[in-house]
């Protein structure tokens, strides 16, 4: 896989100079070309062996282009904020938006590599690393980013004179790390482990590119022709060619049956009886979040339902157990246009709580395969590969210690019917009713189609739906108060 | 995700007679085209919970269709065949051919869930598994493979009732096995894992579909229009729609410096010289391959190289020093009917060895990327993607104890002319020279291209390509015996 970077290929001064004034120019004119159009982002990760010029290669990168437009990013050791999430989540964090060339200075590759190099991880787990990193470039190819990642090479024999040289002039010999020598004594397992990861991940939308990397002419030459390339030939293709359809076909119950229709909506309970379970409730849950193991954990509670379901009452029932530094509300609405220039997900990564805290959403990334789907905001492609990537996520949270718990409560037409009304009529309430609600109202079958297909394809073992029968509010915030305390003494008790 | 299948659909006996007849016409008819258009197959794969139908639905499928095309293969423990080859090798020997359908009793995914469920590998391992057949599917999908995978669902209380009522029964008592009975208390276990498995291969080339499989009415017409209706949509998709174009892109080196032009090829060796060594190396062979250890391995030697290269000699020397029971020589010329009925790679899927014995590609899988390439007779979206599917495939050799080495017999254009003349003048060498030999001739820089593209994306640390320098033959040979000997040294030393 290295060989071809091995063999010592060199381009001349002049040939350089003759070059790189039309290159220049040439990658300046697209980068303004993908700013102007303003329809996708280019994610540039930059890897390679020590010495081999990749910090030259961005700071290259970043002199030939204007620069304003780059959003560059370094990672080392992830800090405090970083480890209490899941892995990618500083990845998700530095993503540029529509427009922009992000460049990333070591990456999710350098992670699962050097674990790999140091032992700390044995094959297996390397691959399935490796596999979730695969499913994270497809969500962002779906997505429309761009992804380019570079390699840059140094055979062994090469990087020990580099290093050499490097130390002996006094202007250079601090770059020259205890990290570099140790990389050095590792090279052969660090190329085999590289060559492998190379492997697995070099797809049609995420490819990777070795360049040798020895010398500087020809290294910038390789790095800034590929980029224009790349960069050009996307930009010809039109959107439709662009976008990829990468989902399961959605095929509904042979008997036309559908879940919630099973589902009983009324259960009786007096106003005395649950004011008396609440106050045990809410005592229970506040207990629950100081439990010291609690601190290892973060509980992430998503709540969708049918207009009026009151979804709002059951989350103040909740909030009035916490302390108000503990928990924060993510109201849910239309993206803001930041987050439209950002893969769909990454306004739900955002707002990810750390260890010992809570994030409700009130509405939640469910939009995506529900009003996108029945308002035609999505593409069906974009809804349909939606399921994979909202499992992919809440999977992500989970593995990072998080509880996450998914309300849909669910109330009868009529139901509904009555509190519309009640609402117009009531005055500290109509600011809740509005047309967009008796819009939605019209549009009923099709929203229990897609809320049964919603359930169908994300209630998971680890990540289950709880269906709230929702025409009781009393109820309903009993059965979502026992359901959050359940799972946290669950958690809690065998952690 | 099994909620839908657990709230109890039913069709009942007038409704499922009122559908099954034209239900049955049309999939004969679809079938049928399918056989007339002979472009590509249809997998079935068959799973589910023990009791939920998979033996009837298996019969269903063939007594609604024309059995005679359809091939159905059930697999449970491996026998030894299979368990001396590569994990995929028994699925590989059952696929469909063009035009036909395949059914899986039981496949890849009950190996590695079951291993899962009993605790054999745990939750990293299995996501690496899953990625491998994720690898596996989208290969049989580039190939034009049509894939459906059923997952026939019963509820954990559904389950004990069936199997108790055929208990008591003594004309079905027989069915149920201590298997039965394990996995039902293995049932949530089992529910968990399966979830996981199919989030995370429910992809749009080859989808899951979860059906309830407590009423047999319902279950046979759900998976009966599923089958219909994915078929008809294929059917309708032009050849061109269908095909994915899944292969990262090939850049040549900035300089246009090509590894080939970097390689000496002219080695001193006289012919006595030639011959002591020779001797001393077919004895150091043929110890090597009686060598107790090498029965848990096995060895696989591909050559590859230009015209006239010196490849068979190189062949027969290493043969003299084996016993005729141990190796196999296989010469690849164009595919048979048969092979280009199957995915490509299925003709050398076939003649993998076994334990302790030895196989011999004159020319490999690399004709994709060469003969292939340079002729047009792949596609370039075939071609590239090919890379990828060769590092795949000789990954799961190694990894299945295989040692894998490829050789490239390179010689200069003037040597070949040389060789070519003295074969035309010479009797009985005459039948080695065709035009085509001549043909391939004038696309030598073409070639060389190709070649260079494929040692650089396929050429690993654990499966390198060695580079032969052939003007010399009797340096050539050596070469390629003493790389075999020291491979098999450096594998049963440190075994």
């Amino acid at each position: 896989m290295f060989e071809s970077a091995e063999i010592g290929h060199t381009i001349d001064k002049a040939a350089y100079k003759a070059e790189e004034a039309t290159l220049r120019e040439a990658l300046l004119d697209v980068q303004y070309e993908l700013k102007q159009r303003g329809e996708f982002p280019l994610l540039i990760l930059i890897h390679g062996m020590d010495g081999a010029g990749r910090g030259e290669t961005l700071n290259q990168i970043n002199e030939w282009l204007d620069p304003r437009l780059i959003h560059t990013a370094a990672f080392d050791t992830p800090n405090d904020d970083a480890r209490e999430r899941p892995w990618m989540w500083r990845y998700w964090r530095e993503l540029p938006k529509k427009g922009r060339i992000g460049m990333f200075f070591g990456s999710y590759y350098s992670d699962a590599l050097f674990d790999r190099v140091d032992g700390k991880i044995n094959r297996d787990t390397f691959d399935k690393q490796l596999f979730d990193i695969l499913r994270f470039e497809r969500m962002l190819a779906n997505d429309g980013v761009m992804v380019m990642k570079f390699w840059l090479h140094l055979s062994q024999e090469k990087q020990r004179k580099r290093f050499k040289a490097m130390e002996k002039d006094p202007a250079t010999a601090w770059r020259v790390t205890a990290t570099d020598w140790q990389h050095l004594e590792q090279y052969e397992r660090i190329k085999k482990n590289a060559e492998h990861m190379m492997r697995l991940s070099n797809t049609s939308y995420a490819p990777w590119l070795v360049v040798d990397g020895d010398d500087p002419n020809y290294r910038s030459l390789a790095v800034g022709r590929a980029l224009l390339q790349a960069l050009r030939q996307r930009l010809e293709m039109t959107q439709v060619a662009a976008a990829r359809s990468d989902a399961a076909p959605i095929t509904p119950p042979a008997d036309n049956t559908l879940l919630l229709e099973s589902l009983q909506l009324d259960y009786p309970l007096e106003k005395d009886e649950y004011k008396v379970q609440l106050a045990t409730l809410q005592g229970r849950l506040n207990g629950l979040v100081r439990h010291p193991k609690f601190a290892q954990h973060s509980l992430v509670l998503a709540f969708e339902g049918n207009d009026a379901a009151g979804k709002g009452g059951a989350i103040r029932r909740i909030t009035q157990a916490l302390d108000a530094r503990t928990y924060r509300i993510v109201p849910v609405a239309a993206p803001t246009e930041e987050e439209r220039a950002m893969p769909w997900l990454w306004r739900f990564w955002r707002h990810l709580p750390g260890k010992g805290k809570v994030t409700i959403f009130d509405r939640t990334w469910y939009g995506r395969v529900l009003v996108e789907r029945v308002e035609g905001f999505a593409t069906t492609a974009d809804w349909t590969r939606a399921y994979y990537e909202i499992n992919d996520f809440e999977h992500q949270l989970g593995d990072n210690g998080a509880i996450v718990l998914k309300f849909w409560l669910a109330i009868s037409s009529d139901e509904q019917m009555t509190r519309f009304k009640l609402r117009e009529e009531t005055g500290f309430k109509r600011f809740k009713i509005t047309e967009e609600d008796w819009r939605n109202r019209d549009k009923w079958d099709e929203y229990k189609v897609a809320v049964c297909d919603m359930i169908d394809r994300t209630s998971t073992s680890a990540v289950p739906w709880t269906l709230v029968p929702a025409n009781n509010k009393y109820y309903a915030r009993i059965k979502v108060l026992t359901t959050v305390c359940e799972a946290l003494e669950a958690k809690l008790g065998s952690a």
